[in-house]
């Protein structure tokens, strides 16, 4: 037993693939499969099988639904003259989160990237400068992340909207709430005073 | 969208009833199902069934094992003189680990709990007994954790086999190695001086 026993073994892998998941993480993870009833393993994996199944992108913003549109496009509350646009739905989530944005969102599904070979043919990007147009909107947020790709989706994204006249607008970076500026890598500064204000 | 979506909610808490799973370690796991292709969801969950259908207790000493005997019980060049007991498969692991130990085990599948109701019948240790008789052991080193219930269980096997005449012994407790006394909670360090040697 130098290794675990095969059977084990995969159902460990399998429990590795799964994002943020480290080799001791799932080694505790299907030992708790173990000690699970049947009926308990029957609820979770149908709890993972109906999730998968039933949630799709929202026709309209990309974000993940149950539905035809998502919970905020389907919200007629919500402000449609400025849409956010993220990299993915976890972005919707942490902006949702703080619960002072009440605009609607675009989410892209990934950026820009060569590495990987993603064009923007591959990401939600062409239904963008339409839904400007037929929405009525007034701002576009770009919030993708501070990363290489990031910024280089922010921009391409940016100049396919300018032609309709939307005012474009761009998450402000530097140093986080709280943090040391000991602490702050050199980039992260430089945006801060870049981006630096008057008091 | 304050809360999420029901399918994506429910794949949330079905991760998060494995061990050690958190609130955010879900989240992570449900989107990176909903990155799976089909395909990929399809083998983590045959990985998942298949790995709780095929392992059950080994026959002989109730360590985890997907034959009639786990690998150590059928593995001949082990010595069967010595048994270690231990609460659960995952202490065999880490035994296994260090490479050093070559005897056999005995598995418990728990500890005597009088919180949750669990008496020794309940755990696999009416067999043991009977394994040192028949197998012809001469030493049984109980290894259950340094808890109270550990610590209970112990002193109920020990009693138990007392009349087989089998010599009895306990893992060592005391400062774990790299440790800062200071740091060292008063029961180990109660436990580090009972159990101080000379040089």
């Amino acid at each position: 037993m130098s290794e675990f026993i095969t059977p084990l073994e995969k159902m460990i892998e399998a429990f590795r693939r799964l994002p943020g998941v480290g080799r001791k993480s799932a080694e505790r993870m299907a030992f708790g499969v173990l000690d699970m009833t049947d009926a308990e393993l029957a609820d979770f994996i149908m709890s993972v099988s109906n999730g998968k199944a039933s949630i799709h992108p929202c026709r309209r913003c990309g974000n993940i639904t149950a539905s035809e549109l998502c919970p905020i496009c389907s919200d007629e509350s919500r402000d449609r003259s400025i849409i956010c646009v993220v990299e993915d739905s976890r972005a919707v989530i942490s902006f949702e989160k703080i619960k002072e944005y009440k605009g609607m969102y675009h989410v892209l599904g990934g950026v820009i990237s060569p590495r990987t070979g993603k064009g923007p043919d591959k990401l939600n990007i062409a239904s963008l400068p339409e839904r400007i147009v037929s929405e009525g909107v007034t701002e576009v947020m770009i919030a993708t992340n501070a990363t290489v790709e990031g910024e280089t989706t922010a921009m391409y994204i940016s100049r396919l909207i300018k032609p309709t006249g939307v005012r474009i607008t761009r998450l402000a970076y530097g140093i986080p709430v709280g943090a040391d500026i000991e602490y702050a890598d050199k980039l992260t500064l430089l945006r801060a005073i870049e981006g630096r204000t008057s008091f």
